[in-house]
């Protein structure tokens, strides 16, 4: 809150126009979303302009279940990822209507209204078949979050004439996420022929020197191409979300 | 070109409505940016939307001078990077009406016609004072490519209320870029205070375990907010590039 | 044994005041712990302040047991660590009595007198909720020490109200843990909110390039606050004992 | 601010016995540090207990004495760390009476009261003669911060009789501070003699496999001894500073 | 295809020589491998001399069915590596003619007309008996190929005279590839005594600072014979790829 | 053969005092170990002093009995390490008079005759319980190849006094074998207290930053004393082999 | 010498028809280029068909031009490489008809019959300006060996036409040699379109997280072309080397 | 000191036999080598064999004298490694007596009688030409330690016949030192051909992938030889008085 802001505030209180308790409620926002084991950020959405999301991993499927209850609760969309098959079974008893998308990992439970149909359009490629679960997980979080998505698998960069042949696609694409593990090398070839970002996610498929992702990794940061931003290893998550933010964000400033 | 692109142009030849030569020109086009030590791309204002930028380590002052000729003959603005003290002098004699700046090590001579003014908000924060060159780096290459740049120093998370004083500016922007060496752990807190993409630029500032930029690398490719994209350490070009491709294509999709 | 000490019991064993067998008995005091697998280190309690901690991994449920009994057989407390299921219920079947803590993974059967009241307040944060074992462990331990101890869980930096709620705690703790894992960058900003010194726990939660904590400890090990100290990775132990030996000098001196 | 203290502010204003002026006042509380280079944190003092401290590396002498001249300026002590010769200079001709330690690499400028005897004391031990300089910055910084210090060199372990003659030392110390390279086991020896906590400083002091200070500083973080925390490779003023931060809690708590 | 070689389909087309069909089939060729989860690459064997080869890992056997199938279905050579019990168990049961070979993890069913004899001959050396699977990888891969494939495993250089006695073998060579974990020392010396060129394939066989065949790889790039040349770690597919190239060029060659 | 030996040989040829077969058999000595997957280095007992010693990793049960009966069919002793708990077992059953250490993991199987009583005196102690595997390899190395050997555990320097009360051994051992994980720091102080070799066995046991046994590795190199060499992680049989060889020299000496 | 030949010496000198000092003559060449600081392996064009390569790094000039001497005195072309500045100069006094390619930094003085006419083609090609030096070295060496070499530069993916031009180039090489650095791309690619092999040479142009070149060597290593191998950072002779062994060979089998 | 001794003592002291003063002298010995800067270890030869020996680095050239000037005061040989020119120059005029080589860098002034003629052979072997600094310090320590030793260079693994001819020297030693960088793989092979220890001493000597030593040092620690201990990178010294101590050890049991 600026000080521009709390002047307006305190001159209200002042003049009796806001009582103490409204002010305390404007100045002090209790977003309560304490669970013991969680602080639900119920904030977030409002910051951001999407719910958390709930990362999975090194929870128990109860301590998941309480946090979706405490979004959903809330009136907020409630989205997980990393779910594995014990938390993904728990899930499925507790709330039969959500989607749940085991290749990827994700679940997905809307309860606020829909989003306005998407504007951006988000291109996925990935190097090779094995890449497919990350490449989804970005999908799925790109569409939960109103975006476009089109994935196509498997045009890593030994055999160019594939890649090649999706040009319409890429010069289409408002935002292009590829998801390449083992060399890495297919983000470089991309953001040479786009005109768009390209968010570039390593993996962890490989062997030997690829070191469980660290050689990818180390490619697209090193990437000869200047539009090439990078996420963690097997982050598809985290590609998809920023994807989806540029999208929203050329939305917002079009109207 | 797809077989429908070809499938048109063969057929107007077959009609001769277009003589041999020209569909040789249509389909062989002949990019011509051969100097023997470098291949200008003179192609890429049209596939990726601005020239080739000359990053200039690694080569002798002479052929940065070859490169920058070559571009300039074509008409084509002349972008540089890690321009060295020995380059920069030499380009000064060369090309005396161009921009430098020492700080940010940058070269700029532009010769097309300006481009229209700039539509999207680039904020660059940095941690701490000793970010600032790779940060000069990211806001002038933004600026270059069109964008309104704000730059902001030191606002590191060690004193917090110098970054919350920056909270308008940040909701106003259209792409953060992060700029922080050390601990890298700006970009996190970033991410969760902002709606918009957050490129984080890890720098080499610090000493010992921060291993000349792999720590804050390490930190920011596992920021816990899931906005922030990471570019190579002390990469401020990339992500003013990458800045400038979000702000180009809001513009772009506006009209 | 200072010289000076040193003279002075051989100056009572010339004059007679002190047999040979009592001089032996102060110069070469023997603490015989040695079980073949193990040499328990009796005389760590007047060393340190504090009995030997069983560090259960890589031990069998009955080196373990047996380090116990010896401990207990010298009127010592007996506290141990990373108790692994097998151990924890073959102890279970041993000392009925001990609490065990199986999110912790601690054994704690204390058998000499308890210890004062506390006096010192040591503040354990987490980041996030998959924190919990290690900050538990931590807890724990400071606790088994005579700490009063407060535990609050996920106020991670990527929704900041959640840390700024928690600033009468920070200013009234003696002692914080931080806990945190993926970019570990809570500590950095609970070091520029506290007055008191700040231990740092990097975990191994996280996924790709946080490589099993080597993220989270280097985030550390370059804080921007100089308050913050490291140990080890999941080393929520050390974190504990480390506490407790600050809040027990602040007791020993305040007489 | 807590709500309770928002509270009571708005009731005063409220009743009329403050001025909204002077609501803004405490309630955005206005530190303006901003030198465009540099935010100087003058609000550390009031947070953590001492002023801003200057890291010198990566700033021009100028930036140096700026932020100096700021922090004198708001009546504050000024200490800075890591003074190159080039800075050591420029600052020895803008602040003669300023204490410069060139062995330490240190600047000491204060202007407040000087602060209350120590009562908290620091052992600053050193592996070799060639750990010199940081322990000095160390022993400097906890002066400099109201510590009675004692700095002891080279009593490394190949020659255990040396460390062995410590033991008074060890015994009456408060903090202990030892600084190591090498093979960096002196803080695991230190730790099982002493019932005071223990703060290690790996040092890039050694050759080939030391790796610049990651061999200390891995035997450091895996110490056996439980009362031993870490901090950065050559991070003498870290220590130094959380050292004092005991001490001085030490003495809060004794009124 | 070069400008001259486009010239000439264009003149044909115009001249009517060539249908407007034909042309668009022979500037387009459509190599459609597209099963969704895979593009398979059809026009590799054209392009790089012997069809794509299915890497197993991190596909279902169902997918991995799909692209034997496909390649099958086009008439080409179908070979697998790095197939796992589960897929080896499926494509038994799928294509119960195809050679396996379970220490090797192959998959082979040849359907084009077998190639000419083999004019090169393979050496395939391994240090240790362990290494026997990757080198048998290395030995299937060239022997599918088309070359004279000879195994000698277990003349690792801590017994030289057990290498001394290959001599003959290694003379009549045209290249040899040598396949070691530990410390990687064989190829160096082959590389000494063989006039041929000598591929390198490390092995993760071997603990500790071994680090899953890190340390024969780094041994082998920094092999002090000029003739080493190094593939991944485990890749005996790669390593008998490239012996198979070079023999092939041989033959090449010779006509 | 030096040019001398050859002489000499070839003047008894010369001089019929040798027939060409003889001559044969001395100069290419055929030790014909060849098992298609090992080659049994035969000579190895008369080059090295000691017959080759099976390393049992990576091998399958029948491969290890292969290599077993082919030494005993040459009269040799059979060593075997790094058993795993299937080969043992499978041993068990070829060889029952084997001697078998399932904590050791090695099998012992002598043929020759025993070898005279041992001269050297070899010391193995470990910092800790869980090093113990590791440390009776290599006392049990030490003890087949003829030394006198005392195993001493859980000595490390957390609690010096454990490790002071064995000055006598420490003085009166001809080689020591320091076994140690975590921090490592043990063979750094106990060569500081002895005058023979140390040979320092670094462990895998700890967690997080003890990476697997490269921070005791590290430690271990970088150790202050001079007298300290080392081995692999966990290579308890080199640590025991390398003694073995120092003492056998001694007695070897000593006629 | 095998057996055979062995028995065949033996015979003759039984029979007289050898004498006892030609046996030993043949026996035990003795290849004398001791030079104190040196032993120049006279015998390595026989055994690996080009003589001994002289790496000066790490060398006196001094040193250099003795082994250069004992070369050519023994009548053996004489090739150096990593020559520096003083060592050029010192080399150029000593030997003014030597070629230097000081870009390259080698030395090349036949003294042998030049080879016959090359008949292998190596391709060099460079992502970058930045990696001509290293791609002269192998160019260098390839031409020295006997092969025709011809290089083009800075061919990157970024730009994919500029390699695409390049296809002919391509489908005509035995062998092609790609050096890059940065993200190390270029071989997936190359290997990708051609059906020889290509050998890739990592290079450390780049900053930040290329570290120096890892990051290629990894890219490298991870190629998802079967066809690629190799070398050591910076490593052209290497690459050089082996191109020529392939080419070489090629011819040898012609015959 | 055991109980038993000290009960003798305290006996003595009980019957006057021994007046307190001396008791305290045989108690306390007080080994007084503090010089502020550093502690020299007096004790040392009579605990280790050998006085302590200076390591230069990182000292100033007046502390290095002041060691050396208590050294000799107390009637102790004097011996520094890693001499650097300046400290060189200086203890030239300090100690103008005093054997320097400047090669080795080291600094040598006996004081007491010289010792005994060496028993011991140690053989210091070279991969490389580039390795003999750090072979003549090991080489220079043991002699000074009073071993015999020989020095044999550039008999690296590319060309086996360099080594093989160095067979006699090989079975004559009593300890090898093999000094080598880049791929370290000579340890290997001389271990495989050795019966007595073998210390291998990793240089710095390489690029690339080499990484200042680290290859070396992996591949020695992973050697297939089991009689290779090793030391840390360019520790010539290490080697060298590892090496004496064996031979050393010999000699003393010999008797």
């Amino acid at each position: 809150m600026s000080p521009d802001q709390l002047r307006d505030v305190l001159e209200q209180v002042r003049h009796g126009r806001l009582t103490v308790d409204d002010a305390v409620g404007r100045l002090a926002v209790e977003e309560d979303g304490n669970l013991g084991y969680a602080r639900v950020d119920l904030d977030r959405k409002r910051r951001c302009g999407f719910p958390e999301v709930i990362f999975c991993e090194g929870k128990t499927p109860e301590w998941v279940e309480g946090v979706a209850r405490r979004l959903i609760g809330a009136g907020q969309d409630c989205f997980g990822t990393r779910v594995s098959d014990a938390q993904a079974n728990h899930l499925q008893g507790c709330f039969p209507t959500a989607e749940q998308d085991r290749l990827a990992r994700t679940f997905w439970l809307p309860v606020a209204e829909p989003s306005v149909p998407a504007t951006g359009k988000v291109l996925v490629l990935t190097a090779g078949t094995a890449d497919l679960p990350v490449a989804r997980e970005a999908a799925v979080t790109a569409r939960v979050l109103g975006c476009a998505v089109e994935l196509i698998a498997d045009v890593g960069v030994a055999g160019l004439h594939r890649l090649l042949k999706q040009r319409d696609n890429i010069n289409n694409a408002d935002v292009i996420i590829v998801v390449a593990g083992m060399d890495g090398a297919l983000p470089s070839v991309v953001g040479g022929l786009a005109d768009c970002p390209v968010i570039a996610v390593p993996t962890s498929i490989g062997y030997g020197a690829a070191f469980q992702g660290l050689a990818p990794l180390l490619t697209m940061l090193n990437a000869c191409s200047a539009s090439v931003t990078v996420v963690n290893i097997d982050a598809g998550f985290k590609a998809g979300y920023s994807a989806a933010l540029i999208c929203k964000r050329m939305s917002a400033n079009r109207e």
